[in-house]
C-alpha cells in the first residue's frame, strides 16, 4: 500500500493539537466543556463568524452533531428536508429517525438541494394527515464534494425565511468548501445563512469533535440537556476544546482545509489529464473519478480507496479523497498509475 | 484554589498515553474503530477479562454506553431495574427514556442494589398493562463510591438468570471498584457476572473513551448499527483504541485506579481521625464526608468540590473525588484545614 | 356469577348513545372529527366547561389520552412528576417513556400528589445532567378512588404556576369525581386549574372515547397533527362525537356518574358495618375494602373483581368497582355475601 | 350537495353491526379484548384465512395498526421498505418515524412496489453506517385504487423470503381487494404471503375498528404489550370485536366491498363512456379520473370528492370513492353531471 485515499480521517490530528493536548495535560480544569479552552475556542470561533452572540457548543462526531440539533429543534410531527445523497438520509444508519423525525428528500443536483425541491416540499405538504416540514438540511461541501455558491446558500436562506424553515447545515468539511476555489464565502457567510451548523474538527486535521454553532436565538435555550440526554455532552470538554482553540489559532483550520483541497485538485487535474470524467465536478477534497473497472483493480494494489457506485457496464465512480496529511508524492504515485 | 476534588476527570491524560497518541499520530489507519490498535486493545481486553469471545467496542462517553447499550438489548415494551442512586435514573438527562424504556427504581442501600427489589419488581409486573423488567443496571463503584463484593453479585446475578433478565454493569470507574481493599472480584470475575458493561477510561486516566464489553451472545448481533445510529461510532475510532491499548498493557489501568484509591483512602482516614462521618463507608476514589456547613464553607476557600446533599440543619455531604493524577500534597493540605 | 364488580367497562354503552349511533347511522359526515356532532359535542363540553376558548378533541382511550397529550406538550429533555400510584407510572406498560419522557415519581397520599413533593421535585433538579420537571399528571378521581378537594387542587396549581409546570388531569373518571359526596369541584373548576385534561367517556357509560380538554393556549397549536402522528385520529370521529354529543345533553353525563357513585358507597356502607376497614376512604365509584383471604375466595364464587395487593398474611386488598349499569340487586346480593 | 364521494368512511356503520351493538349492550363482558365476541370473532377470521394458528387483536384505526406492527416487529436499526405513495410515507404524520424507524421510498408502479424495487433496497444497504432494510410494506387495494395479483404477491412474498424480510399488508380496505374485478386471491392466500396484515373495518361497514392478523410466529409474542403501550388496547375491546363477529358472519365482509367496488365500477364505466381517463385503472371502490379543472369546478357544486393532484394546466386527478352504503341513484347523478 503507497497512500490510503479512503478518508480524511485516516491520520491523527495535526501536530500542533497534539502538542497542545500535552501541554495542557497536568492542569485542573472544568468539566462538561466550561473549561477555559472551550471558553476560549468558542471566542475564536464567534470572532471568526463575526457573530458575537452565537451558542457554541463541543462534540464528539458528526452523526452526533446532526441527531442533537435536529432532535433539538424540531417539534414531534416536523420533518427535515434533505436532498436524497444527504448523510442522514443514507449513512447514519436512521440516526435522525430514531429520534422521532421523517426526512422527506429529493433527488438533489450533484449533492445539492434547490430552493425549488424545498418550496416543492413545503406546498406539498398541508394538513395534519402530514408532516410539517421545517428543517433544510444541507451539507456543505456536499457528499459527492461540491460546493455551494454563495448566491446558491442565498437563494436557499430566502427560500427558507419565507416558509418559516430552519437552515442546518452538516459542515464535517466545512473548511474545504470554504477553501475551495470556487467558493465565494466565509465562515462569517455561513452563520448569516444558517440557524444552526457544525464546523468540522475530525475530517480537518483535529483528533476529535465537531463544534455546533447556533444563531438563532429561538433555538438556543436548553441545548445542554439535549447533549447530556444524547450522550453528547463529554466529561473532558476539554479535549475537544484544545483541540478547536488550536485550529482556530493563526488560521490553522483554514491551512489544512487548503492543503487538502490543493491535493485532491492536483490529484483531479492529472486524472482529467489522462482522459477520465468525474460524476461530479471536483471542487474540494473529495473527488469522483470515473474509472474503468480494470484499472480499477489494478489501482487497489496500491492505494486505498472506497468504490462509491457503479456507472456502467464496464466502469466505476471511485472516490478519492485527501487530506491535511496528504503528501504530494501520493499524489504523484497514484497519477503515474493511471 | 490548592487542589479541585470535584472530580476524576479535572486532568487530562496519563502521559503514557499522550505519548502513544503523539507516536501513532502519522499513521494512516482505518476508521470506525477497525484499526490494528482498536483491535489490539480489545484483544488485551479479552485476555484480562479471561474471555476470548467477549465483543469490544469502544465509544466516547459513560452516558452514550449505557443509552447505547441498553436501547440495543431491549424491546420497547421493556424496562431497566435501577436503584434510585443510579446514574441513568438521576445524572443523564432522561437518556434511557429517550430511547423509550422506563427504569424500574428502587432505593438502593448505600448506592446498591439488592436482589430481594429485583425479584420484587420482577414480581409486581405481570401483565401487559405493564412493562416487562428485563435488565438491571448496576453501578460498580456505585454513585455512592461503594464497591460490590463477590456475593453480592453472585446473588444479583442468579436473581437475574432465574428471572431471564440481564445483567449490565456502569463500570466508569471499575477500575477503582476493582482496586478497592474490600474488593474480591477480578475483571474476570466481572465477565462471568455481567451480560454486558463498559470499562470507563475517562475517569480512570484516559483522554477520553469507555470499553462496552458484551459477554451475552444473544445481544452481541448489529451492535455496530446501533453504535452509529446513536453517533456512537467515532469516524477515528483509534483516539479510544490506541488509549485502551496503553491502559491495559503492563496494568496502567490497575496502577491508576489503585493511585486514585490510595489517596481517597488517605483523605477518608484523615477526616475519620479528625472526627467526621460518612454518608457511605469510603471504598474508592469517591468519598462523601458529612460536614458542618460553616467548615465547608472555609473548605471551599482552597479545595473545589460538590456539594453532594444537605444532612441536617447545620451540616453537609460533600464529595471529594481523587484521581490517578492526585498528589499527596493535596491530601495532607485538605487534612490540615480540617 | 351473579355479578361483575371487576371494572366500570364491562358493560356496553348507556342505551341513549346506542340509540344516537343508531340514529344518526346513515348521515354521510365528515371524517377525522370535523363532522357537525363532534362540534355540537365540543360546543356542549365548553358551555359545561364555562370556558369558550377551550380547544376539545376527541379520542379513542385513556392511555392514549395521556400519551398523546404528553408526549405533545413536552420538550425531550422535559419530565413528567406523578403518585407512584398513577396510571401512567403503573398500568400504561411504559406509554410514556416510550414517547420519550421521564416520570419523576413520589410516593403520593391515598392515590394523591402533594404540592410540597412538587416542589421538592423542581428543586431537586437543577442542571443540565438531570431532566427538567414541566407537567404535572394527576388522576381525579384518582387510582384509588379519592377525589381531590378544591383547595387541594388549587395548592396543586398554584405550585405548578409558581415554577412554570403545566398541570394535566387524567379524568377516566372525572364524572364520578364531580358527583363524589366529599366534591367541592364542578367541570368549569377543573378547566381553571388544569392546563389540560380528559373527560373520560369509556368508564362513565360510553362505548368507546374520552374528550381532550386544552385550556393553556400555549399547546394547543399543532395537536391534530399528534393526534395524527400517535394513531389517534379516528376517520369516523363521529363515533366519539356522537356519543359525547349525549353524554353532555341535559347531564347524562352527570347522572351515569352519580348512579355508579351511589350503587358504591351502598356497597361500601354495608362493607363498614359488616366490620371491615378500606385501603383508602371510599369516594366514589372504585373501593378497595380489605378482606379476609378466605371470605375473598368465597365472594369468587359468585363476583367477579381485582385483588389489588396483599394486605397482610391473612388479608387482600379487594378492588369493586360500580357502574352507571350497576343494579341495587348485585349490591344487594354482594353484602348479603359478607 | 346531492352525495359525497369524499371517503368511505362518510356513512356510520352497516344497520347489522348496530344490531349486534344494541343486542349485546347490557351484557358484562371481559375488557381488553378478551370477551367471547372477540374470540368468536378471532375464530371466524381464523376459519376465513384457513389458519388455525394465526393471532388476531383488534384495534382502532389504521395509522394505529401500522404503527403499532411495524414498531413491534422491528429493531431500532431496522427500516420499511413502502413505495412512494404508501400511506405509511405519506399520510400518517411521520407516524412511523415518530415510532423510530426509518422508510425507505421506490416510485411504485401505479401504486404498487415491484420485487425489483425490493432487492434493489436490500442491495443497497450493506454495513452498519445503513439501516438494515428488514420489513416490506404494501397496501392492498394500494392508495391509487389498484389491487395486485397473485403473481404479484408471490413474487414479492419471494423476494422477502429471499431477503429475510417481512410482508406486512395494510388491508385498510382489504376486502375491496378481494372482491375486485381483477382479483384472483383469496384471504387465505393473503394469510400465506404475508407475515402480518391488518383487515380494514372502518372502510369497509364498520364503525371502528380493524383486526390485526400475525400469521409469522416469530413476531407474535408480547404483541398485547406493544398494543397497551402504544395505547392501542381498548378497555371495552368489544366493541370492535363484536363488529368483526357481524362482517365475517355469512360474509357481510365481503358482501359491502363487493358493493362498493361495483357503485365504483359504475361510476367508472360511466366517466371512461364520457371520453374521460383515468391516473390509474379503476379496480376497486377508489377511482381517480382526469377532468378539466371546469368541470370539477361544476361537480364541486353537488358532490364531495378531493383533488388527488393537478395533472395538467387545465385538468386536474379526482378521487371518488364509494362504500357499502352509497346507493346507485347517487353514481347516475353523477354521471348526469359529466
Amino acid at each position: 500500500m503507497i497512500y490510503n485515499f479512503k478518508s480524511d480521517y485516516s491520520e491523527g490530528a495535526h501536530p500542533d493539537i497534539i502538542k497542545a493536548l500535552s501541554n495542557t495535560n497536568t492542569e485542573q480544569l472544568e468539566g462538561y466543556g466550561e473549561d477555559k479552552y472551550c471558553l476560549a475556542a468558542a471566542d475564536k470561533i464567534r470572532k471568526e463568524l463575526d457573530s458575537p452572540g452565537v451558542d457554541v457548543h463541543f462534540v464528539s462526531g458528526g452523526t452526533q452533531a446532526n441527531l442533537l440539533c435536529i432532535s433539538s429543534f424540531l417539534k414531534p410531527y416536523e420533518s427535515v428536508i434533505a436532498a436524497q445523497t444527504a448523510h442522514i438520509e443514507v449513512h447514519e444508519a436512521g440516526a435522525i429517525e430514531f429520534t422521532g423525525h421523517k426526512i422527506n428528500k429529493y433527488p438533489g443536483l450533484i449533492g445539492k438541494l434547490t430552493p425549488e425541491q424545498i418550496q416543492f416540499c413545503v406546498d406539498f405538504h398541508y394538513d395534519e394527515h402530514m408532516v410539517v416540514p421545517r428543517l433544510v438540511f444541507i451539507s456543505n461541501t456536499t457528499e459527492l464534494g461540491t460546493v455551494y455558491r454563495k448566491k446558491e446558500l442565498e437563494a436557499i436562506y430566502e427560500v427558507c425565511k419565507k416558509n418559516n424553515l430552519l437552515l442546518y447545515i452538516d459542515g464535517a468539511r466545512l473548511g474545504q468548501a470554504m477553501k475551495s476555489y470556487v467558493s465565494d464565502v466565509s465562515l462569517a457567510d455561513i452563520a448569516k445563512f444558517a440557524d444552526a451548523f457544525y464546523i468540522g474538527g475530525t475530517k480537518n486535521g483535529a483528533l476529535i469533535g465537531e463544534a455546533v454553532v447556533i444563531t438563532n436565538p429561538d433555538i438556543k435555550p436548553y441545548f445542554r440537556y439535549n447533549m447530556k440526554q444524547k450522550g453528547a455532552l463529554l466529561a473532558k470538554g476539554r479535549v475537544v476544546g484544545i483541540q478547536f482553540n488550536e485550529l482556530f489559532r493563526n488560521g490553522l483550520y483554514y491551512k489544512l482545509a487548503e492543503h487538502a483541497n490543493n491535493m485532491a485538485m492536483n490529484l483531479a487535474n492529472g486524472i482529467e489529464s489522462a482522459g477520465y470524467k468525474f460524476l461530479a465536478p471536483p471542487e474540494s477534497n473529495q473527488i469522483f473519478p470515473i474509472f474503468p473497472n480494470k484499472l480499477i483493480e489494478n489501482l487497489s494494489e496500491n492505494f486505498g480507496f472506497y468504490i462509491w457506485s457503479k456507472h456502467s457496464k464496464k466502469t466505476s465512480v471511485a472516490r478519492l479523497v485527501c487530506s491535511w496529511a496528504t503528501k504530494e508524492d501520493a499524489i504523484k504515485a497514484f497519477l503515474k498509475s493511471i
